[in-house]
């Protein structure tokens, strides 16, 4: 069976990954928990600083002895132009307004040296720490970069979005790559063709049997799977595994913000859309105030990370008052599907329900 | 075994249906051979007078003693404004000359009480030609024409885009539902919320367990299916069968103008966009230079069938020149996995590499 290549290289005894969701949501009980479970947990340490990191990988491993991952985004090169910066912000300060919010000029944006450094940093620790498997998304790190994790045993999966994607990843020397299709929920992790429109991004069902043929590491399917049905069939596709991150999103063990845990459980399947304003880059989540109020000026917004950092100060006053209006709140598209439950009651009922369907799990 | 209801009231061997392309698509070739294989051909006939629809009934009658069905568009009241039309009209005016077609300001465009009218006679000639498998898109049809093809024993199939159209169609009396997911190719067969974005089009492996929660009646799965991967996948999800267009578009017994069938051949799977520039309904195709050219004026076109009249001379003359640059080249997400085959190849390889993924066909 092939699928034993992906659990074999993590070490674990079921074919499911947490999603290294940022923002918070992937406290150290989550990923402990999903690994005590017999899946994946994986810390979203995109927007972490290094000590934060370093914390978090220390108290995980004081909660498990299985191994757990952790993603890191890979910068590219973003434009900080004045202009557009100017112009999200004139936009921004009437969201400011609703929110009684004081106008901002100074945002301490980063530059793309900044953030390469950081980047670098975060690959430090997660060498020191020795954690055993490192994901990435929004790019693939260099050559360098991805020789030295190499050296340390870190197994290395990369994120595609396209059957091309997957190729460079797999070029690259990644050991496994996480397929993500349109029903995914948070940022899109792909990285060729930033531009491209909502309706460019393929559905899962239609993506993995393509991405299966043109490559040979193993695949593992993300976007819009909640159940043993959807581990099931995206084996039959050709994945020997899944990742998830609404799902574990709505668990108990999960830091996501209970007005969000609340917004996702409740809407139905359609309700979810592609927005870049909050960060500059492409996400999925629940349509509210702040997307529809953005959507004409989603055209000149700047990249990410400047937009995200322009929206920080909304987003952190509207979860402080428990507003979901002007909040991210990122989800994928089988909201009908969620539940709130603990971690163990997902993985367990996954398991169950995927060997009813005949899948060698 | 649920899947028997799906097959069993079609009295079909395996639960394979071939979409209903309108156009032209379904030559009787294609619907014949296709029930010949054992799964059922259909025809698209929501373009068709009713006397097209009769010859080409009677035609496939002599090919096959298999059952076949029919598709018909469900009429939905549409706006015929003066100015809509006009605005579209000049936009196409720019294409017009490109291909070196003369101006047009008369169209002979039908009123809804005329479309209504054209819909019941088809209705009529299905009755008197007792095909025995009606299926709908755009709509569910009226409680009368509903109670009159039940008494025929006509087996009725809806179309839904969403769980909430799925349950509309199963309290409307239908016999089963066809479930299109997002990376589904040509026009999106839904009817509520038609002013969506694109983003918010549902993929099929989030849709399909969503659906089939919510509704009871047998759930077909289209969008992106091309193999037996495809197949058994939909059959984890909970579907009893599935509907493929694209599969069967490229198949030698297809009525697809060459160029489209190399068009579809030969792009990535990202290379397929949502437009309503062709026909005033959201539809996906290939990208070219019509839909990039008529993208900014998107928002004002016309209400299908409007639009659709509107463009009827451009894509006429495309296709006389073999020139893929205008036209609507219709296809799903899963390029990649089309062949240039037989029918039969097509439906035996399925069948086959579904039951070496343990699927109970």
């Amino acid at each position: 069976m092939l699928r034993n290549e992906m659990t074999k290289c993590l070490k674990i005894a079921y074919p499911i990954i947490q999603a290294p969701m940022a923002g918070g949501v992937t406290t150290s009980k989550l990923v402990a928990e999903t690994s005590n479970a017999g899946g994946l947990g994986m810390i979203g340490a995109g927007y972490m600083a290094p000590t934060q990191i370093r914390d978090q990988i220390k108290e995980i491993q004081k909660l498990t002895s299985k191994p757990f991952g952790i993603n890191l985004f890979v910068p590219q090169p973003f434009d900080v132009s004045e202009d557009s910066m100017k112009a999200a912000n004139q936009a921004l300060t009437t969201i400011r307004q609703q929110l009684h919010l004081p106008d901002k000029d100074n945002f301490g944006i980063a530059d793309y040296n900044e953030v390469l450094e950081a980047f670098k940093e975060q690959i430090q620790v997660v060498i020191e720490e020795q954690v055993p498997i490192c994901s990435f998304t929004f790019g693939i790190p260099s050559q360098e970069v991805i020789a030295e994790l190499k050296q340390h045993n870190i197994t290395l999966m990369g994120t595609a979005t396209t059957v091309m994607e997957a190729v460079q990843n797999e070029a690259a020397g990644m050991d496994m790559v996480v397929v993500q299709g349109s029903e995914a929920g948070g940022h899109r992790g792909g990285f060729l063709n930033q531009e491209q429109e909502s309706s460019d991004s393929v559905g899962l069902m239609s993506l993995l049997p393509q991405v299966t043929d043109a490559i040979t590491i193993p695949v593992v399917a993300a976007g819009g799977i909640m159940d043993g049905r959807g581990l099931a069939a995206s084996m039959c596709l050709g994945a020997q595994g899944v990742q998830m991150g609404t799902a574990f999103l709505t668990c108990v063990e999960s830091g996501a913000h209970p007005v969000h845990k609340e917004a996702v459980l409740s809407i139905s399947e359609d309700q979810t859309v592609y927005t870049r304003s909050f960060s500059g880059k492409w996400a999925r989540g629940v349509k509210n105030h702040f997307i529809l109020e953005m959507q004409n000026h989603e055209v000149y917004l700047p990249d990410f990370p400047v937009q995200n950092t322009l929206t920080q100060d909304i987003r952190k006053a509207a979860s402080a008052e428990n507003n979901p209006d002007f909040m991210s709140l990122w989800s994928g598209q089988s909201t009908r599907l969620a539940k709130s439950q603990t971690v163990e009651a997902l993985i367990e009922n996954m398991v169950a329900e995927a060997k009813k369907l005949n899948v060698n799990i």
